[in-house]
């Protein structure tokens, strides 16, 4: 159990890495007070004006474990992330230091983990916040602003590392969060990102193949160049990506071919017979639709409402199976904003902000 | 034949319905000069507007024929087309009138039009502008800045004709146009736009069978916003739009289909065994990335650029097959930006600019 006294102390993270991510979350919390802030990078250039900014610099990556950080963020390149583990494994302070991630795929990190024996003290996590460009130059606090992370457990995670995470999360970057198991995590990765990007690259590939492409691409205006967008990036950044997600990625392209072939088979037939399948296939998504107008509207008129007006409160109990509890609020589009009572003797409570629209999806 | 000596005075236009491109290329064409333009409209509460602009309105669509254009324009919706030309044909004067249209398909209009028993004097046009939003109001002589017109035409089609066309296209809306066969067009239509957005609303109707559909919406970002972006418009738009371009959209949804199939096999097997599918599949559209990165390169270093340095000039024979010529430019990434010696004794000669990074893909 992590020491109370301690905690009160400063809050301190490791961060390995510092590449668009980590430098960012380096950046952002390099700004507080009441957070120190530990780095290492495979090449020390960065080192400078990190330094100037307030991060610690380290030699090496054991040095950020020997440092017993509340939170050690692993934010390497995946192929590192088993040479990289095996590093820190032995110096690690597992009744202190959580350790934690920024990859775009939990299932296949926590297996990395659990083999460099460190599973126990292992909370994963994914923050939903990118660029077009990579490393730290590209870095910086403002990328972070109103990310919403995912973080991962298991049934074996101990409540208060996921506390740990929210601190540096929600408390210290002002961010918010989803609990997810790492199935879901990464079944909803491969629909909202893996999938779409075969599918684009599918577009381009089909686009190639016609003879009447250069005449096609003088025609074409924003439904093309909105569809093809994420296949323009370098293919072989995406085909690492989708890689990575493959069973889940070919379960959805299976939907999207299911559907394709019924809409295909229906605009084969006339006009009057395939009515009622045209009907039912624009019609589907009504409720996605619905979800959109009202986040447009609710983005307008809803921006002053309080947190408490859409906010609930939950409250940790050890006999619950609090991972199902939050999976469910993050099924109903709650994500958590605020945690209490983490240092204290009551239990931790979260503040948890619910989009309505959502809801209803 | 054209009456030269007649066509050397004032150019005319009539334009049939005030919508969004009817009431943007009456505006356009009503700044100029040397253009008289007249229009109709089902609804007469533009015409005060209209007329300030120095648009000539009529009471009856009748009436647009009579004052004998040199182009006719049908602008209104595709629902009415028959209508409109049953009403117009006794009074088109055939030997100075070329009728056209802004419809996004084809085939069908010159159905119609044939229907009509006005063939011989039709020439499809299919302008590249368009808006989010809808009528008069919305229209605007800007929409066309730089847009590309296509332009449709069969084996029977009189190159006077087109000439006509073109004088309002590029001479005088200072446009460019391409010259296609109506199925090309169709074809060229249902790939960069037809069956996207099929394939858009395929995605939206996966997304809502899953049940983690909340929670990916949650950390979804610009990849599926993108790809759905274009599902999110009225279904039922959508749905007559793809519906009259049917079998087009279904054939390229097969060869999706066939695309994604390959992925999803690719993808189950392990990821040793998939390498050489995986190449392949990532790198088959790379000849439309180039492109696209070479566009963005020219944009940035080509602007400044004459049209003599990018252009030739083509000369109309009357024993040649110019359609096959003019498919076969813009085939190879050329489109026409002026027009020469049609109202004089020599033979007309078109001006073609080429986009080389188009005849490399």
């Amino acid at each position: 159990m992590v020491d109370n006294a301690e905690f009160s102390q400063k809050f301190s993270v490791g961060i390995v890495g510092l590449g668009l991510i980590g430098g960012s979350i380096a950046k952002r919390l390099a700004k507080l007070p009441n957070c120190a802030v530990y780095a290492w990078n495979r090449h020390h250039n960065p080192y400078e004006e990190a330094e100037r900014l307030g991060i610690t610099c380290v030699e090496k990556v054991q040095d950020l474990a020997k440092l017993r950080p509340n939170v050690l963020i692993l934010c390497n390149a995946l192929f590192a992330m088993p040479s990289i583990l095996q590093e820190i494994a032995p110096y690690v302070d597992k009744s202190r230091t959580t350790i934690s991630d920024v990859g775009s795929v939990k299932t296949l990190v926590r297996e990395q983990v659990a083999a460099a024996g460190l599973q126990d003290c292992y909370v994963g996590a994914h923050p939903m916040a990118g660029s077009e460009f990579t490393g730290w130059g590209a870095s910086s606090a403002e990328l972070l602003e109103n990310a919403l992370w995912a973080l991962t457990v298991d049934s074996s995670t101990e409540f208060w590392r996921v506390c740990n995470i929210l601190q540096m999360i929600v408390s210290l970057c002002k961010n918010r969060a989803i609990v997810l198991d790492d199935e879901t995590h990464d079944k909803s990765a491969a629909l909202i990102s893996h999938m779409p990007h075969v599918v684009a690259t599918a577009l381009a590939n089909v686009l190639c193949e016609q003879s009447n492409r250069a005449i096609a691409l003088q025609l074409s205006a924003g439904s093309w160049r909105d569809m093809t967008r994420v296949a323009l990036t370098d293919p072989q950044r995406t085909r690492a990506m989708v890689s990575e997600n493959r069973h889940n990625t070919a379960k959805l392209l299976r939907s999207v071919i299911s559907e394709l072939t019924f809409a295909a088979d229906m605009l084969d037939q006339d006009a009057e017979v395939a009515d009622n399948s045209e009907q039912a296939f624009f019609a589907k998504a009504q409720s996605w639709r619905e979800y959109k107008y009202q986040q447009r509207n609710s983005s307008k008129t809803n921006a002053n409402q309080s947190d408490a007006e859409n906010g609930r409160l939950w409250k940790y109990d050890s006999r619950s199976n609090w991972q199902q509890e939050l999976l469910e609020s993050a099924r109903l589009g709650e994500s958590i904003i605020a945690l209490s009572g983490f240092n204290t003797n009551e239990s931790p409570q979260l503040l948890l902000r619910s989009d309505a629209s959502l809801s209803n999806l």
